[in-house]
């Protein structure tokens, strides 16, 4: 899994957890790692599909995670790993959030002609 | 409307339209104003909601606008001026792009606890 790369997806429907956030300034190193180690840990659970982060040097990011099913979503929010790590971080690293669940119900990719 | 910064979005349902999209290095003063204008004109539009976007240094971005309905979607899809610019822009502008039209069901925002 690469970040700043596109998710391989399947043929629609599928769920997307779109995570649009604005970082504070406080503890950079802090946040990458743990950052990373949710991508990673994300990346094995069952039902994960992909992935697509990413920030600018605002502080405002984008992180889109794509899951086979409802039941995959609920599951990773309630991962023990995941849930510490973000019990910490809401307070601690985000001067905002905001999560949006998401039905994937059509895709296309290009370029070339739509279909 | 501001980039760099969240949608005021309402109680799902509503609809996002994920434009996730990578660069090429070409044309960037022909894209960055065809991107603003866009911008501008799809928030003129009827059961326009908002529209978060952002992108890193290495060209990769996502830009996802959220819209009432799906034939809001479809009507903005079909405008004039946005096909035009759309028609070019799928081949000057891009590596690769992935579009992706969602339903979103629930949503929530921090940093506080979660409902």
């Amino acid at each position: 899994m690469n970040i700043g790369s596109f998710a391989a997806t399947p043929e629609p429907p599928y769920y997307a957890v779109i995570f649009t956030s604005l970082r504070n300034d406080d503890d950079a190193v802090g946040y990458d790692e743990a950052a990373q180690r949710m991508l990673e840990l994300a990346a094995e659970q069952p039902g994960f599909v992909g992935v697509e982060s990413v920030r600018a040097a605002d502080g405002f990011g984008v992180t889109i995670s794509y899951w086979e099913s409802e039941a995959a979503i609920s599951a990773w929010k309630h991962h023990v790993e995941h849930t510490a790590v973000r019990d910490h971080g809401r307070t601690g690293w985000y001067e905002h959030f905001e999560i949006r669940v998401a039905k994937v119900e059509r895709a296309y990719s290009g370029p070339r002609a739509e279909r």
